[in-house]
């Protein structure tokens, strides 16, 4: 059993990402596919990265994680494999991965170069379907990853917004954004580890002043504004039965600040 | 071989979908996971409930319906498995079944309390990943149900718009509006037995006034409103080649008749 | 090791196609089955052959392709089994074949005629599940394609812009607008060959004006409109990190000219 998972900007029900898919099971008709997401914004390489960072972890150790969000494709920008945690990649070397990087380096990373793993035809405008495609399906099965290229020091990093924390403060940003119209922060449940987070807490956010932080989102009357850990563990702001983005008019990159008096 | 489905709330391309494969494949890395549908809209479980009804006897015996439309998460709204038909379901217990429950009684309901079989953190706001997504994996690979926590008398039941009858008459609602924009109705083929259905029978939606049901949509005239039995055995308004929801501004709960003179 | 690809016009996350995938698994529930696209605009035969002819070449030989855009549905149109280059195929004859047709002629074509090999009750208005969903999960099992019915001539043709060159002068026509508002046109890389591609060529579309073809995205600055040869073969206009079709207003149909001087 071995598995490949597609993350891209190319929309839901693109034919890019079927063509990608009959790559793949010509080379390797057995291997299971499943898709990530194809919704991430046309060639928004952090959106990307987002995600990667936050469902890549739940899939079972050595699945090969297939990216691409690639503004640059045909430039001199690389492609890579990297191994981070237990999970493995193919990327072009943008930033794609930069957001997993930031938590946990990477054991691994090469550069592919050895076009016999790629198809006969590469064009330049198409590397996941000619590139990537074809060697996440010979790396399924068993292809030695020293074997597509040399390895690499490290992958190119993007900057993040770093969250600022003192004694009576901490400081974030609103990530993102997501189906539901949650606003998630990168604020996470251990900087929080110690502090009260009843009413004693205050968070702001735009024009929006919120006290405590709530586990659950059924408990208020809808229509009302709270803060709650979500799923993975970020603080997040979110309007109970409703869309807090489009309510609240809050975009991404807005700052989140928690104040304890 | 053994299959599990997903039918969700979060959107198509979410990556929340893609988490709860993730942990699926990690238990049971054989099993076909099936995408029933993600676009329910956000928090409708009437919706969610009439696609479970429609879709889900499509699926070999004993196919385990994993359906996460969960606007109570987190709160005491328990999580079941029940059996109903040839079908398996693992949902919230907030009416998500009732539609399928209405039609056939379950054989065997069972409120989830046993936390061995659930991953080990779980988190308040996504149950569908942390409860029912490793619940359905195990299922999948043979657990009995009965392990799962002790029996339950009977589900959460919603009320449904009852289809009145008589012999001059019937009087259903538009139940739901399809992708295409057709009306479909609670008034099934069933129903309509022994009955004229020709010119003689009157149907009245809206301003709205239709002669005869139609076998297809091919034979009259592109722009034409018809009445036909669609492809589920239910009485469904459609505009020939159009989009009868947008072009006739006709929302879902919208009363039908039919009478015959 | 089989596998059957859909695609169809019933939109993405629609429970239609859910329920294809169920008829399908119930009868070969080891199948592999990949969605190609569920996103042709309703009822657009061209939009679904373009699809057909652009990605299922790229599956591995003998993989069926299921393809549903069926606007007569329940008509006299026939449902048909055609074997084209090294793929099977099964739509109604409606044109949707045809431009792979064009390219390839059929080497087999099967008129569906046998009721044994469909759903008992075959409704009026899904064919998709009824007849095409069951006759595609036999032929995944190894059914002699024979036995469905008598053979066919030709299938149903549709007519298609085409390309005039002479000497100086390449005509052709935007056929379909991408994901990423790309415009994709019917000139091939084929066509161009042995012509100069740099500064010498001019082309015209709408009132735009481009001189020379690229050959990646990347290299120019953002916002530049460019023309370029793309990953299946064909020259395309694109915007630089931007939407070509929203930024200059073109719609498919439109007609391109490169000339030389």
């Amino acid at each position: 059993m071995s598995i490949i998972t597609l993350t891209t900007d190319f929309g839901e029900g693109s034919p890019y990402v079927a063509a990608m898919k009959g790559v793949i099971l010509t080379i390797h008709p057995e291997v299971t596919i499943v898709d990530v997401t194809h919704s991430v914004p046309a060639q928004e390489i952090r959106r990307g990265a987002l995600v990667l960072d936050r469902v890549t972890g739940r899939f079972p150790d050595g699945s090969i994680h297939v990216a691409v969000v690639d503004p640059g494709v045909g430039t001199e920008r690389a492609l890579v494999y990297a191994e981070i945690g237990a999970q493995r990649y193919l990327a072009p070397d943008n930033g794609l991965l930069s957001r997993l990087a930031l938590r946990l380096p990477p054991r691994k990373i090469i550069k592919l170069t050895q076009r016999e793993f790629w198809l006969e035809n590469v064009s330049d405008t198409f590397h996941g379907r000619d590139v990537l495609a074809p060697v996440a399906a010979r790396l399924s099965l068993g292809l030695e990853p020293e074997r597509l290229g040399p390895p690499l020091e490290k992958l190119v990093m993007l900057s993040w917004p770093e969250v600022r924390i003192t004694p009576t403060r901490i400081a974030g940003t609103i990530l993102e954004i997501d189906s539901f119209g949650n606003l998630v922060t990168d604020v996470s449940e251990e900087m929080l580890a110690g502090r009260p987070i009843d009413e004693r807490v205050r968070i702001m956010c735009g024009t929006q002043k919120i006290h405590g932080i709530h586990r659950v989102y059924g408990r208020q009357p809808p229509g009302t504004l709270i803060a709650l850990i979500n799923s993975h563990g970020n603080l997040e702001l979110a309007v109970v039965n409703g869309n807090a983005a489009r309510q609240l008019d809050i975009a991404e990159g807005t700052p989140v600040t928690l104040t304890w008096e």
